[in-house]
C-alpha cells in the first residue's frame, strides 16, 4: 500500500514558510500528539505538520503537494479510532486546528457556518447561547472538530433524534487536491439543483480533499430534559423497551443507549465512577428525552415507566431529575471506551447490525475465540469481550480486550468477524470509519460494483493520489 | 443541446420484445400520457416506451442502449414540473410503472424496501397499517412514484419535520448506464464505510442511471394531529409566528405553509373549493402538528394560539379538529398549482430563498414586469404574479400567469429572476429539480468549480451520455 509520492523536503518547508504558513518539522518524528491516535493503537510516522490559518493557505499547500506529488494526511482533533488521521510514512500532516472561526450564525433560520477546526463542544456551547444545539454529539466532543465529524460521518449519541450528517450538513467548503476551492457553503434547507457533490466528502476521511468549513442546520435547544437509567437482565427486554419508548415517548426520545454488566464494571474499576444503579444487572439502559414543555415531557416519562413496571420489564430504575446528576450519568457513559482501553489492549469494532443479531454476535465472538483457545480457558490472551451500543441506530461497539494488539487475537478475529457481520447484512463500519485498516473488509458489506465506483470517484477527484493514500477504499 | 445518439429502430424493439420486455411503439408519437408533463408546459417527442418488470430487464435495456448509443429518458409518475421526464427528440422512454413491488418492510426497525414504481400514496397507505408513515409527502402523491421522488430529491409538505431524502434514504438499487447493477440497498441507519455513492443519484433526475429500488427509513405514524388555519395581513407576521411555533409547539410542528390572497382566490375560482377562512386576508397560514399524545398536543396548540392572540398577530383563526375537515383543508392547499394552471399559462419558479428576501422577490418581480409593460398596465400579458411556500424550509413557489408560454414574459423573467435569486444566495431549484430548462441557470447559485465537478461526475458515470441527455447539468 506504500504510496509512490515523495517525502517532504527542506525546500517544501521553505516554500510553506515563505507563504506565511505555520510549519513544525522534526528531523526525528513529531511527538505523540500528532502521531498517536485516540485509542493508542495506530501510530504515525510524520515529521512535518502544517497549520494553515485560512482556506487560501490550505489551497496553497494542496496545490504545491499535488504538483510535487507529496501525500497529505488531514488531521482535526485527532480523536479518530480507526487510524484515518495517522501518517503511515512520510506524508505531510495538515492540521485544521488554527481554522476555528465561526463565520456566520443565522439565529432566525438556525444555520451555522463554522470552520473545520471548531471543536464540537465549543461550537455547541456557542450556538446554545442562541437557543440552538449542534445536531451531533459524541464522547470525544471536547476534542473532536466539526470538520472531522463531517469527514468521518460521525453518528454519536443522539443520531436517533437528529439523524445523519448527510441530512444536517447544508453545505461544505472543500479544497480539492489541485488547490481548487469547491464552495458549496449553501445555508438554506432545500436544494435540488444538480448533483449533491458535497455528500461525497461526508465520510470520505480526507481522501478526496480537505473540508475547510461546514454549513450546518442546527436543532432547537430543548426546553426540558429527562433521564432514566434502567437495570435489565435480558437483551430482548431492551428491544421491547425500545418499542414502548417509541410508542409512549414518541417524538421526545433523544437517546437510547445500552451497555452490558462488564462495561459497567470496567468504568467503575478503571475510571473510579460510581455505578448509576446500586444493584448488579446484565444490562444498563439509558433513556433520555428532550422536549419543549417539561410538564408534558415528565408526564410522558412517568407513563412510560409505569408501563415498563406493569409489563415487569425493568428491575431497578433510576429517574434522574437534577441536571448535574444527568451530567454525571452521561460522563459515566462517555468513559466506556477509555475504561476498556485502560484495562488492556482494545481491539475495537464498530458495526451496524440488526438488533436481532446483536447479542448473537457477542455469543458467536466468545465461542469463536474459545475455539481458538483465546478466551474462557487457562492462559487465554483475551481478558474480556464486551459490547455496548446505540439502540434504534442498530449500532454496536464490540470490544475484545487482549494482552497485546495484533497477534493471534487479531488473526482469529479478522476477517472472520467482518465476514460474520457482512453475512448478517451489517456494515463493517457504522460511525468510526474505515481508516487505515478496515478498507480491506469493505467487500464483506459492499458489492464489487459499489467498491469499483468508489475507487473510480477517488481517481476522478484525486488523480495523483495525494490525499490520505493507502487508507479507506484504497485498501478495498 | 441535441444528442448525437441514434433513435430507436425496429431492430431495437424486436430485441427488447425477444427479451420479454413490454414495449409500446407508435409510428407517430406516443400519446399525451407520456409526452406531456404535469403542468402542460413541456412536451415530449418519444415514439417508443419500455415497461420493464424487473431490475434485470432494466439492466438489459440500458446495456443495449449503451452499446447502441440510444438515449434513455426514465419516467416514473410523470408528475414532474421541470420537463425532466420528457423525451426531447428520439429518446427511448423507460417507465418504472410495472416495478411496483414492496420488497421488504421491517416492522421493528421501520425500514421499507420498495421498487421505484411504487406510487407514493400507495406506499404510505401500506406502511400506515404497521404504524409508520413515509417521511416525504407532496401534492402529487396519488401519481408520483418513490423512484421519481428520490431522483428529483423531492421536498414537499413535511420536510420541516422529517427532513431531507439525503438523510432518510438508507440505500438504493441503481442500474448504471452500462447495465451494471449498483446495489446499495442497505437497511440499517448508520453507515460510515466508504463514499456514500447513493447520494449522487438523489436528485440526479435520471442522468446517471435508473433508480430501481429504494430503502427508506420510515417515521412513526403520529398518534394525534392538529391543524389550524390563520389569517394574517403582513408577511413579517408569518415569520414571527414561525418563531413562536418553534418555541411553543417545538418538536410536534409538522407543517407550516403560507399562501397569499390571490392564491386563495384562484383555488376558490378554478377548483370550486370554499375558502378555509371566511374573511379576506393578505396571507393564509396553515400549521399542522403531529404528536404522540393528543391531550398534550392540543394543549400546546392552545397555548400557542393564546400567545398569537396576546401578541395580536392573527386576524381570523380556524382550529380544525375533525379529520375529514383536515383533509379538506389539505386538499385546498394541494390544488394551488392546479388552480394557477387553469387560470392561464403558468411560468412556475421554485426557489430556496432566505425568508427575509421572499416578499422582496415578489415585489421585485412585479416591478420588473411592470417596467417591461407586462404587468399592472393596459393589455398586460401577465395576469397574476403570486407566491406560496413552505415556511421554515425557505422554499417558495412563484407563479407568473400569462397568456402564453415563452415569449416576452419568459424573456423578461429569465435569466433575470435567477440572477436575482442567486445574488440573494438562494437556489434556482429548491425541490422541482433542473429538468429540461433550468440547468442553464445553475451558474447563478453554484460556483464554476462545483458545476465542473458535476459535469465530471456525469462523464465518469455515463461516458456515452445516454441518460437523459441535454438536460440537468448538461445545460449548465
Amino acid at each position: 500500500m506504500a504510496s509512490t509520492n515523495r517525502g517532504v523536503t527542506q525546500a517544501d518547508i521553505d516554500y510553506f514558510t515563505s507563504a506565511g504558513i505555520s510549519v513544525v518539522h522534526s528531523n526525528e518524528q513529531l511527538g505523540g500528539t500528532y502521531n498517536t491516535d485516540y485509542f493508542d493503537k495506530y501510530h504515525g510516522a510524520s515529521q512535518t505538520i502544517v497549520f494553515p490559518k485560512s482556506t487560501s493557505q490550505v489551497s496553497t499547500i494542496l496545490s504545491h503537494c499535488n504538483n510535487s506529488h507529496i501525500s497529505v494526511v488531514t488531521q482535526g482533533g485527532n480523536s479518530g479510532t480507526a487510524g484515518g488521521a495517522m501518517a503511515q510514512q512520510h506524508e505531510l500532516l495538515l492540521s485544521l486546528r488554527d481554522m476555528d472561526r465561526i463565520r456566520d450564525l443565522d439565529i432566525v433560520s438556525g444555520v451555522v457556518v463554522a470552520e473545520a477546526g471548531c471543536i464540537l463542544e465549543t461550537l455547541d456551547e456557542h450556538v446554545r447561547k442562541f437557543e440552538y444545539i449542534v445536531p451531533v454529539d459524541l464522547g470525544a466532543k471536547k476534542r473532536c472538530m466539526i470538520g472531522g465529524n463531517v469527514s468521518t460521518n460521525a453518528g454519536g449519541l443522539r443520531y436517533l433524534r437528529y439523524g445523519s450528517l448527510h441530512g444536517n450538513v447544508l453545505g461544505l467548503e472543500v479544497v480539492l487536491p489541485d488547490g481548487q476551492v469547491l464552495d458549496s457553503l449553501f445555508t438554506l434547507k432545500k436544494d435540488a439543483s444538480g448533483y449533491d457533490v458535497k455528500q461525497l466528502f461526508i465520510g470520505a476521511e480526507g481522501t478526496l480533499g480537505v473540508v475547510t468549513a461546514v454549513s450546518l442546520a442546527l436543532a432547537p435547544k430543548p426546553q426540558s430534559e429527562q433521564l432514566v437509567v434502567l437495570g435489565m437482565d435480558a437483551f430482548v427486554t431492551i428491544q421491547r423497551t425500545f418499542v414502548l419508548a417509541r410508542q409512549l415517548l414518541g417524538e421526545i426520545v433523544s437517546a437510547f443507549e445500552f451497555w452490558e454488566r462488564r462495561c459497567n464494571e470496567l468504568v467503575v474499576q478503571y475510571e473510579g465512577y460510581s455505578s448509576p444503579l446500586s444493584a448488579t444487572h446484565e444490562f444498563h439502559v439509558l433513556i433520555e428525552t428532550r422536549g419543549s414543555l417539561a410538564r408534558h415531557d415528565w408526564e410522558k416519562m412517568d407513563l412510560f415507566l409505569a408501563r415498563l413496571r406493569a409489563e415487569q420489564l425493568v428491575g431497578e430504575s433510576r429517574v434522574v431529575r437534577d441536571p448535574a446528576e444527568m451530567e454525571q450519568v452521561w460522563l459515566f457513559r462517555s468513559q466506556m471506551a477509555n475504561a476498556h482501553m485502560k484495562s488492556g489492549c482494545m481491539h475495537v469494532y464498530d458495526f451496524s447490525l440488526a438488533s436481532k443479531h446483536q447479542h448473537e454476535l457477542l455469543r458467536a465472538v466468545k465461542a469463536h475465540l474459545h475455539r481458538h483457545k483465546l478466551y474462557g480457558c487457562e492462559q487465554a490472551a483475551v481478558r474480556d469481550v464486551t459490547f455496548f451500543g446505540h439502540v434504534g441506530d442498530d449500532n454496536i461497539h464490540l470490544q475484545v480486550i487482549a494482552d497485546e494488539f495484533g497477534g493471534a487475537v487479531e488473526e482469529a478475529m479478522e476477517p472472520w468477524v467482518y465476514q460474520w457481520v457482512g453475512a448478517h447484512k451489517g456494515s463493517v463500519a457504522a460511525e468510526h470509519g474505515l481508516g487505515a485498516h478496515k478498507g480491506q473488509f469493505l467487500k464483506y458489506s459492499k458489492s464489487p460494483a459499489l467498491v469499483d465506483t468508489m475507487k473510480a470517484l477517488k481517481r476522478l477527484l484525486d488523480p495523483n493520489d495525494i490525499m490520505n493514500p493507502g487508507k479507506h477504499v484504497a485498501r478495498a
